[in-house]
């Protein structure tokens, strides 16, 4: 499209003309690292995330390359029965996951990088007085997610459409998600806009909440194979941009933003406002922030 | 050594020679995954767990090979900004980990083998019906927390203690603690007795949610140095004993059990019966049951 003219995503063949600035972040649990950095003759500033893949079940096969001499090990040491080993598997059943974002903004490079967290107690009152006007004030760009919804970008990607304007919502893989059904992950967007949060749901929106339970639930289980039970579905609070979406994860995928204090599960948003249709505008919402968040500095005063 | 004379540490070079039986586990988040096979001519299960492993620091320099022609990049899409691609580094910067056991028991295969699970939406005639009857009649053996309210066992270990047999608890480290702070995590038990789970929590129950709120924050901040909100403070739902107990973990730490198909913030729960005392009576609790529980099989019915 015309605004990639000066973008790298045309050509990029390997890193070579990307130039490290520094690591922002390395999480050696789930073997992420995510680094800043310029490419080559090209203005702004490069954010390159990198991840190691998780073993994909359908390679875990007597015949796959992993079981031929093609994988070759290097022994470090053994002890008894216990052997310590370097394993090289070939090349094609190793990848790394890259997600290449150019040109990356400040806030970009803010949510990449590893901080400090503090849990703030939101009351109605700290979000009314101090959360929901600094979200307002960042104007957070949603152009990437219009451009889902009116089809211009990624329609290949859908999985499910319903298209109706109050109920209806776009099913897609998330960014993050490599296509292995071990590590499904999923975002149902709404096509309703203006519902920023969790914060402005009602008892109006239950058919739409329901509607996405019910209709991701079969989409899922006719394209990928597994139960509802077997899905944790759910929304971040806060959730990184403001449109609403409902995340759908494998049970046993311990996927990024499960935590308890950022994920609720569906199932549960959908009795409290069944209880209590103005429940998200009276409760107390716990959420995460980091010290060095705008927000953060806003809500210590 | 003698032992190991037919031992497969000595000679091993690849994977060739291994012969697939069952892949025990897959961890998709630490991208580990764990094999129960054996190896050709030899007696004997083994058991190989191959670990990616994560990027080290010392390659992340601007003239390691990630950042070469050697490592490639094939594109999978594109949207504005955002790219997501295939990376292959080098193979001598992409090592899997590979532990062998040979010959393996079967306790080393159930140490490392993984339970399928589920999540059952909980409605409260689902509670009184199948969950309720089910804890009851397992008559869990609850004298171990008797003794440490009665001082019978682990006073030593006691962090902080308020008597009071309604409002009162005793704060102690949580048996999985090795008392780093990096990885903080205290359990409070609550004096009062019959308190089961959060399904039994009432309007009558704030001041004692309140009270272990309050001052378990302090205890921690004058022992440990930690302000209230570097705390993740939860109670688990189901939990693993039915005699009402509260987890203090530190805010970084990714201790087990903090998901939010498990863990309920305790600001969240007080603020749920605040706004409504009988909200635990009434609501959906979404929780995760393993397939092969007693539990899962009377829920299925």
């Amino acid at each position: 499209s015309e605004k990639c003219n000066d973008g790298i995503h045309e050509t990029l063949a390997d890193l070579s003309s990307f130039q490290l600035e520094k690591v922002l972040h390395n999480n050696t649990n789930r073997k992420t690292v995510c680094l800043k950095g310029k490419f080559a003759a090209k203005n702004g500033d490069a954010l390159v995330l990198l991840e190691k893949t998780a073993f994909a079940e359908e390679n875990l096969t007597g015949d796959s390359d992993y079981f031929t001499k093609a994988s070759s090990l290097e022994k470090v040491f053994h002890n008894d029965i216990y052997g310590n080993y370097n394993y090289f598997p070939k090349i094609n059943l190793n990848t790394v996951k890259a997600t290449i974002i150019h040109p990356a903004t400040e806030e970009h490079f803010l949510k990449y990088s590893q901080q400090n967290c503090r849990i703030i107690d939101e009351t109605p009152e700290i979000y009314e007085q101090v959360v929901l006007p600094q979200i307002t004030s960042e104007q957070f760009d949603l152009n990437w997610v219009y451009n889902i919804l009116e089809h211009k970008s990624e329609s290949d990607r859908i999985v499910f459409e319903d298209s109706d304007p109050n109920t209806g919502f776009i099913l897609l893989p998330d960014l993050k998600w490599n296509g292995e059904v071990d590590t499904l992950y999923l975002l149902a967007v709404v096509h309703k806009r203006g519902i920023k949060s969790l914060r402005d749901l009602t008892g109006s929106h239950l058919p739409l909440l329901k509607n996405i339970q019910k209709k991701g639930i079969e989409a899922i289980k006719s394209k990928y194979g597994l139960d509802g039970n077997q899905l944790r579905i759910y929304l971040h609070y806060q959730p990184s941009f403001y449109h609403l979406h409902v995340h759908f994860t494998y049970i046993k995928h311990e996927a990024p933003g499960i935590l308890a204090e950022r994920a609720h599960l569906l199932a549960n948003v959908i009795s409290n406002i069944e209880l209590l249709p103005d429940y998200y505008q009276k409760v107390t919402l716990p959420f995460v922030v980091r010290e060095n968040d705008k927000l953060y500095k806003k809500l210590k005063v």
